[in-house]
């Protein structure tokens, strides 16, 4: 029997069913008309967010990164919630821009925009993070094609990573950004140029649980603004300060200590250097805000015993959940944390694989795990959800089609 | 520098432009008014379609497995090239409806069909592969209530495997299928039901590149059909003997022998048993068909040097291109084939890689490859792009959406 990884925080039964949103995931499947489907628990994303605005400083602004959930609805009760938001595609202000959010408090990252892109943001009134001088050339010019002063930060490719991150976004060449000891110069023609001048972004990795390395990072990050900031002879508005905060996905994982990690960043901003001391923070989080309120449920349409082993065979699959197969981002694969939802608590009786409905053997939601006795009927859920599920699988792989999506 | 896959056959420049269709990809480019784009050139289709039917004995029918590319004006073309279809699901189903394609030479297989789907297909008189005997069980109710007699196959899960293929789908557990020794009397079932008889699907992997192991697994599946047949004392109407036949996407790949393949083959049927005389054989194939007539088109927005390094950022990537990033069904990510479009031919001046626009390290389209210096504006192409591309990618990832696919 393989382990599963560990079920978040602030989920329960009703009468034996998997909970969501108060409601018991079978009224969910009933009210939506079809499995598979992906529900976010609005209640969960609002207390992440409290825990987080009690154990982060004030001075620090909290943005939402879209990338990770650009559900609509999940995107207006943000708006509530967070200082700001971060988009990363032309598509992607469109979807903030129809959300209604401030586009003021909007950034935009991402190493490859198009002239349109750039010009769409800069009608908007978005913030601009440069990855290079080239884009930097490409928005000045646009900015006075087009009459608007241009708002521009620019992205600096950090000489250090995010220790134990999942993925490494800093330390060494990346198409990311501009190396560190190129952003002066590059300061400077962003002044030079009339455009509005916003600062940094510093992003060094992301899918981290260990808060000393993360605090670490974000010493390292202040210490660079402030490097760069001396040796550009500008005063800084405005730097973010990347994300990188983790939830566990995996059999081991822990949760990330946060009092700890805001303890060492106030400490951090106690001390700040003088050229650091009149700029606004914020930390830019997408997977810690929204990851751990979502769950995908799907029905066991088949249950199948092949040379002994035990298969249920569900109408869902990595056409929704690329990540949970282990196919995205993943080497090794390991279980997500999964639960047979139609009998939830109750106790492990066989060892079984919960496969999706493709043709195919990478379509595994969960390998050889502990589970109640399921049949067919029966509804599944897949926990850390609400991240980079819907809309980072192929949903129309085989002909699927997407999953409904609920705001609960 | 990383060594490049093998750029398949077929291709050429025209005035150091790379060339599909007869035309340069920058005529295709401006004529789809945009970037990214998919490029399939029918004539590549048709001539790889006509190799096989010559290597192939012509007792053996040629189907289309419909996963691999579903693009309506494909199957069009397939349709006066292929004896039949296999679908996965309801979607395609309604795909290959709408394409106009017979649907009685139409077989769908696939793990977890819901009721609708066994619906569907009965009405439609398409072959279901089924996949269990509760499947069975489900069909057979099925046509009962609807008064249509259901036309049924028994997929096997073979006890052997496909050597060197990248996806095994047989040889143990599987969730696909039905195992051998449970096959006749299930048989016997199907039979007895008054259902229509169509015979065994045997699929024992996909993408192996040595025509001795397929010629091999194709003599094992003989074998396994005709003891499945003489064990279940039926006439064995068909048989579909899986497909298996790869493509070279990586360094040191070389093209399948497919004339040794088909010698072999045309040796086995010749010593075929008694009980499979009658039958009617087919492969089905779906990458074989069209993946390297398929190419990617993106165009460079940023040529980027990072601590030395050249990255050449485009505004495609793996939101189309997911297999091609090493994200999708491989364990260490090595380079597809890719070149600079626009420069078509010309000498290897530097190392550089070649990244796609979204936000995160994954976006990797060609790792450190040789190639000419290549600018913004330049066209890059991956190749072996016809297969598991466009439809097997997030397209909707980070806000991006799906990339222009054209036949040329």
């Amino acid at each position: 029997m393989k382990a599963l990884g560990p079920i978040p925080a602030g989920y329960g039964g009703i009468d034996g069913i998997l909970a969501v949103g108060g409601r018991p995931v079978t009224h969910w499947a009933e009210e939506a008309g079809a499995t598979p489907l992906f529900l976010y628990d609005a209640d969960l994303i609002r207390r992440r967010v409290t825990q987080l605005r009690s154990a982060i400083p004030d001075r620090v602004a909290l943005h939402y990164a879209v990338k990770a959930n650009p559900f609509p609805p999940l995107l207006a009760l943000m708006a509530g919630l967070v200082d700001g938001f971060d988009i990363a595609s032309g598509g992607e202000l469109e979807i903030v821009r129809d959300a209604g959010l401030p586009l003021r408090e909007v950034s935009f990252a991402g190493p490859g925009k198009r002239d349109a892109e750039l010009e769409a943001a800069i009608r908007s009134g978005v913030t601009l993070n440069l990855e290079s001088e080239g884009e930097a050339a490409r928005a000045f010019a646009i900015g006075d094609r087009l009459g608007i002063v241009p708002r521009l930060a620019i992205r600096v490719n950090p000489d250090f990573d995010l220790k134990g991150s999942g993925m490494k976004m800093g330390g060494g060449a990346k198409p990311f950004g501009v190396d560190a000891e190129r952003v002066p110069a590059l300061v400077r023609e962003v002044v030079a140029s009339g455009a509005e001048w916003r600062g940094f972004h510093i992003f060094a990795g992301s899918q981290a649980l260990d808060a000393e390395a993360i605090a670490e990072t974000q010493g390292q990050a202040l210490e660079l603004a402030a490097r760069l900031a001396e040796e550009s002879k500008t005063v800084l508005p405005h730097c973010n300060l990347g994300g990188g905060l983790g939830i566990p996905y995996f059999p081991g994982d822990t949760p990330l200590d946060l009092p700890l990690l805001g303890e060492r960043l106030a400490a951090r901003l106690e001390g700040l250097p003088d050229v650091l001391r009149g700029a606004q923070f914020c930390i830019e989080l997408g997977r810690y805000l929204v990851g751990e309120a979502g769950v995908y449920i799907a029905r066991i349409v088949d249950r199948k015993i092949s040379h002994g082993e035990v298969f249920l065979v569900t109408d869902g699959g990595l056409h929704h959940q690329l990540a949970a197969s282990g196919n995205f981002g993943t080497v090794v694969r390991r279980n997500y944390p999964s639960a047979i939802a139609t009998r939830f608590g109750a106790e492990v009786e066989e060892e079984a694989s919960i496969v999706g409905c493709l043709c195919t053997p990478l379509d595994k939601l969960a390998d050889k795990g502990g589970f109640p006795r399921a049949d067919v009927g029966d509804l599944i859920a897949v926990f850390c959800a609400g991240a980079y599920g819907a809309s980072a699988s192929p949903a129309s792989f085989l002909g699927q089609g997407p999953a409904k999506e609920m705001l609960v």
